[in-house]
């Protein structure tokens, strides 16, 4: 048994996308059913839609960055009741059973989490994202979107807050503290924002100065261009935190040269090719490298509440389903400030 | 004013070490004079003799592992007394009031530590290590050596004993944390000891089981060979710290891909070339790689204090002055089991 709902799928690699309708599964005792309102545009929705990262599955659902109201809950559910506010990001379900889902951090899991789209659960079905008016997901990968977060700029944070949030968190931003966010996109001024929110002096390293402005109104201190080779010698030394939200090859030692003694650069974008480093840039500090990838279930709240205490969300373009493949290509050119959300009502309508 | 006293020296880059005399200066309020009963021989001894690492002075005395006895101490020095067992490591000076120096990590002195060799001292005057009968010392570089150790196996703790003890400690080696040390020459012998020390189970990664019976005598429980791929699979997601004592070019993303999630691989050694990695080795478990470089005094002086009470000294064979071209050439070649130590009393005899 299950229900039908309309949805905005890649049919196959490459493709754009176009309306579909899929199937959720009846509830389970421990199901949420989630009606939709709003759902991010992540980059790595497209590079999955495209076969980037090896093979997937198909038609894919894209969307981990989803926010919306309950619409009915499985018999065991107590955590939510209809008209709560909630939100999914990129898992929809672990082991829960192995250390890493243990300690909270179940994109670890070693049985391997469920991805919110393009995955296969315990169950054998394949999963679709939230590009859609509708999703059923196990309650224990629901998060609470508190009041004062309005659902559409909540969306991001799935995806684009916990990925910052975790790292900056993990890795000791706060009052005191000067970090650096490395890009300024999608997931880079989520980390400006968090940063500074948690108390740091916030400083963005840009290709160029074009998003200045914006970037000193999110919260950063200073802005400086990556392009201007002089940005390495003023600031020499300088960080205890750098966020690298980027997602090409970046000459690592010079950004290393950027930390403190017992500074961390953390890596939260993966390009490609390998990475060159020297040894002694480490040594010369007791320097790390470290790397991140999104956060725990737990976190993620944590991350929700914070944002709702600060009064953080995304800053968003809201547009209509007919206009994803054109939100596609410009995301591909950087052109977007700072990140697409669909209106899920206009799916299917 | 000054004292001359017998040494061995390196007159020119790479010549072989001879014996000569030096000056020592006449104590200031702060300084203590040491009778040297033992020096190390570190390999980075032999670098700098060999001019590897950039321009050096010469003549040099190398020898930054010296234990001894306090033979005088001047006007102002009230925490060593004549007779006092004290060693001298890799530093002798910093400036004192930097950020780094105030939080006791005067290697990352901010106007640039004194090396107790191959340096110049804040009065311009060249400094000399340990191959030697005395040295002069300002009190604050100096450690106390514990009754309970050698002097002799005392001596290498001062940088082979540091470099391992203090990443290991700020790693969080301890009970329940399994701890992988790659290479088993001086300063892993030491890593071995001292992460069994700290409670944690130490695993050897050595290009072969040559040295598998000392390995786990010092206290390793497991020894593996990394020429043997199989190793890379056995050991896969097992170790909370890997630290890594060589200073060749490794394979960084396999050595990763043996961490746990969270896990740390820490580089004491540092090869000349470029390192390369892929991000995703660090995204994918939100791993980390980082740098060590000995460590602050403080440190130094609780890694004694540490060693001595779990009877930890290192593992060495002691020579006479007039063996020590032949010992450079045994260090070179691997083949000391496991650190040489000069009896400084057959200097100038």
């Amino acid at each position: 048994m299950s229900t039908t709902t309309n949805a905005i799928a890649a049919p196959a690699p490459g493709a754009p996308l176009a309306p579909t309708t899929i199937e959720r599964r009846d509830l389970r005792a421990d199901d949420v059913l989630i009606d939709i309102a709003y759902a991010g545009i992540c980059h790595s929705d497209i590079h999955q839609a495209k076969e980037d990262w090896g093979q997937a599955i198909f038609p894919m659902v894209p969307g981990h960055e989803i926010a919306g109201v309950v619409a009915a809950v499985g018999s065991g559910v107590t955590k939510y009741r209809v008209g709560d506010r909630v939100g999914v990001g990129c898992m929809v379900d672990s082991c829960g059973e192995c250390e890493y889902c243990l300690a909270g951090t179940e994109q670890f899991c070693v049985k391997g989490n469920v991805q919110t789209y393009n995955g296969v659960g315990f169950d054998g079905e394949n999963t679709y994202g939230g590009y859609s008016n509708q999703i059923v997901v196990k309650d224990a990968f629901v998060c609470r979107i508190p009041e004062g977060i309005d659902l559409d700029v909540a969306a991001p944070l799935l995806c684009a807050g916990i990925t910052t949030y975790s790292p900056l968190n993990h890795w000791g931003a706060g009052p005191g503290k000067k970090v650096a966010v490395i890009g300024f996109g999608g997931l880079g001024h989520m980390g400006v924002k968090i940063a500074a929110a948690m108390g740091a002096e916030v400083t963005v390293l840009s290709q160029s100065l074009k998003k200045q402005e914006d970037g000193l109104k999110l919260g950063a201190t200073d802005y400086y261009a990556t392009s201007d080779e002089a940005t390495f010698d003023v600031l020499r030394g300088k960080f205890d935190v750098i966020l690298n939200t980027v997602s090409a090859k970046l000459p690592v030692d010079a950004y290393l040269s950027l930390l403190k003694v017992g500074g961390a650069m953390v890596n939260v974008g993966a390009p490609g090719e390998p990475l060159s480093y020297n040894a002694f840039s480490l040594l010369g500090g007791n320097k790390v490298l470290a790397g991140s990838m999104i956060g725990g279930i737990a976190e993620t709240q944590e991350m929700l509440d914070f944002c709702a205490k600060h009064g953080i969300g995304a800053e968003i373009e809201t547009i209509p389903a007919d206009k994803v493949n054109e939100a596609y290509e410009r995301v591909e050119n950087s052109d977007v400030r700072y990140r697409f959300v669909i209106d899920a009502s206009t799916i299917g309508a």
